[in-house]
C-alpha cells in the first residue's frame, strides 16, 4: 500500500503543476513561496499569488503535519486515537474581475495512529454572477472524473457539497457547489485505497484545466463599479462561510496551524453593505435565486 | 422588583439617547431605523448610520426577543430551562478616520423560565493605532462607573474583557479591552437586582460621553493611504473576532435572529493582506505590542 510519505510527495508534485498552470493563466504575477514548520510537528509550503492580471489573491497551500489531536477535535471526529498525520493541497482563488468566479479545491489525506486512513476533498465554484453554461460545464467535468471511479460518486458528493458549502444564517449556498467528500475509505467508496488516492490526484489535475477554461471565458469582460461592489459583497459571504462554518479553517485554527496559510482563503477586500437589497429583475437577484441546494447542473 | 418589560422599556430609552448623541457628534449623517419581528417571538429596533462625517458605519440595535432556547445553547449555558427572554442594546461603530477608534458596547438582560435572571454587558475600545492617553482615559471612566457599585467590579470585569475580547489564533487582544461581565446576579455581584440594572444603565449613558470625547480628540487628524490600509487590516481582525469567537453573534445566528442586525457589527470594508509584516520601530508595531492582556490602563 502507498505510504503517507508517498501520498505527501505526490500532492507536492500536484501543487507544482497547479502553480505553474496558474502563473501561465495569469501571465503577469508570480507565486511567492513560504516554507513553514508547525510547532507540534510537520510543516508546509504555502504559495500565494497577488495583484495579477486576473488573480487578485490566490493561495495554493501544501502541508503535511502531524502530532497530537486536540480533545475538541477528537470529540468532533468521534475517535479515541490521538496521533494524527494530515497532508493535502488546498486552494482558493479570488479574481479581480467580478465576471470570473472564485474557486476552491482541496484534496487531503488523514491518518490516525496509523490505523484509521481517510481521504477527503472537494472542488466548488463561487461565481459572483451565476452563468448557467459555466455551472453546467464545471459540473460535467467533475461528473466525468467521478465516473471514472464509481457511478455513485457524483450524485453523492454533489449533494454533500450542496449541504457543506451552505451559509445557514443566509439560507444561501456559497456558490453553485461542486463535489465534497470526507472520511472516505475503501469500505465506504467500494474501490481500493490506491484508487481513492488516484481519484484525489485526478481532481487535483482537473483543477487547472477547468479554472483555465472558466477564466478565459470571462477575463476580458468589462465591469462597472456596481458590479465590483456586488463582488465585494459576495466576498463578504465567502468570509462568513469560511470563518463561521468551514471545517478546514476550524481544524487549522484549533491545531495551531500557520494562520496566514489558513486564512489565505480570505479575499484581499470584502464589504458589508447594511441591508443591501437586490433590484427586482436584476442579475444580482437572478444569482441569489440560483444559490440553492439541489439544482441539477451537470 | 423591576419587570422584564420595564427593563426593555428603559433600554429602549437608552437607545434613543445614544442615537441622538451620535447624530450630534457626527453632524452629517442620520440613523435609518428598521423595526423587525422575530419569527420565534419578539423583535427589535435596529438603527444604522452610514457614510457620516466621521461615522462610516455604525449600528445601535435594541431588541427584546423570547421563545424556546435551542438545544446547543442550553448545553453551552449548562441549563435545563428553555423559555428565554432577552433584551438589550448593542452597538458597534466603525469610523472613517483611522485615528478614531472602533467602539463596542452592549448591555443586556436575560431570563430563563422566569426563574433565572442574568445581566450581561461590556464596553471595549479597538483603536487602529493605540494612544496611551486615550486608553487611560477610557479605562478611568469605566473604573469610575464600576466603583459607584462595587470595588470588585472594575478589576474583575477588566480581566474578563481581556480574556473575552481575545483573538486566540492571532494571540492578540481585539483592542485595548474595557470591561465585560456575564450572568451577573445579586448573589454574584453583592448588590441588589435594581443596582445591577442601574449599573447597566449607567454604562449605556457613559457610552456617548466617552465616545464623543474620543472622537473629538482625533477626528481632525489627517491620514495617509498606508494608515487607511492599516485600518482595513485591523478591521479584518475585528471581522475574525466577531465571526469566530463572539458569543453574541453566535447566539444571534443560532437563534435565527435578524442577520442584518447581528452582522451590523461588521465594517463596510475590511482587507486581508497576505503575510503583512509591520516595520521595525513603526507605529503599527507599537500598536501590536500593546494588544496584550493584563496591561493596567486605568
Amino acid at each position: 500500500m502507498i505510504s503517507k510519505e508517498e501520498i505527501a510527495e505526490k500532492y507536492k508534485v500536484i501543487q507544482n503543476e497547479i502553480t505553474e498552470a496558474l502563473e501561465a493563466l495569469d501571465g503577469k504575477a508570480h507565486f511567492e513561496e513560504e516554507i513553514w514548520e508547525r510547532e507540534g510537528g510537520g510543516g508546509g509550503r504555502t504559495r500565494v499569488i497577488q495583484h495579477g492580471d486576473i488573480l487578485e489573491k490566490g493561495g495554493v497551500n501544501f502541508s503535511a503535519v502531524h502530532g497530537k489531536l486536540p480533545e475538541q477535535i477528537k470529540k468532533a471526529f468521534g475517535v479515541e486515537e490521538d496521533e494524527f498525520f494530515a497532508t493535502g493541497v488546498s486552494i482558493v482563488i479570488h479574481p479581480n474581475n467580478p465576471w470570473v468566479p472564485i474557486i476552491h479545491m482541496n484534496i487531503r489525506y488523514f491518518e490516525l495512529n496509523e490505523e484509521i486512513r481517510w481521504f477527503g476533498g472537494g472542488i466548488d465554484l463561487t461565481p459572483h454572477y451565476v452563468d448557467e453554461n459555466d455551472a453546467s460545464y464545471f459540473h460535467q467535468e467533475l461528473k466525468s472524473v467521478c465516473e471514472k471511479y464509481s457511478a455513485e460518486f457524483y450524485p453523492k458528493f454533489k449533494e454533500w457539497a450542496d449541504n457543506y458549502f451552505y451559509i445557514k444564517h443566509r439560507e444561501e449556498t456559497r456558490g453553485i457547489g461542486g463535489i465534497f467528500y470526507d472520511k472516505l475509505t475503501p469500505e465506504k467508496a467500494g474501490i481500493s485505497f490506491q484508487e481513492i488516492f488516484d481519484f484525489s490526484c485526478d481532481l487535483g489535475r482537473l483543477f487547472p484545466k477547468v479554472y483555465t477554461e472558466l477564466v478565459n471565458r470571462s477575463r476580458s469582460k468589462e465591469y462597472t463599479e456596481a458590479e465590483k461592489n456586488w463582488q465585494y459583497l459576495r466576498r463578504g459571504r465567502y468570509v462568513e462561510f469560511n470563518l463561521v462554518y468551514d471545517a478546514g479553517t476550524k481544524f487549522g485554527l484549533e491545531t495551531n496551524g500557520r494562520i496566514e496559510s489558513i486564512l489565505m482563503s480570505l479575499p484581499e477586500q470584502a464589504n458589508w453593505f447594511y441591508n443591501f437589497k437586490t433590484e427586482s429583475g436584476s442579475k444580482e437577484e437572478k444569482t441569489l435565486s440560483l444559490l440553492k441546494k439541489g439544482i441539477s447542473w451537470a
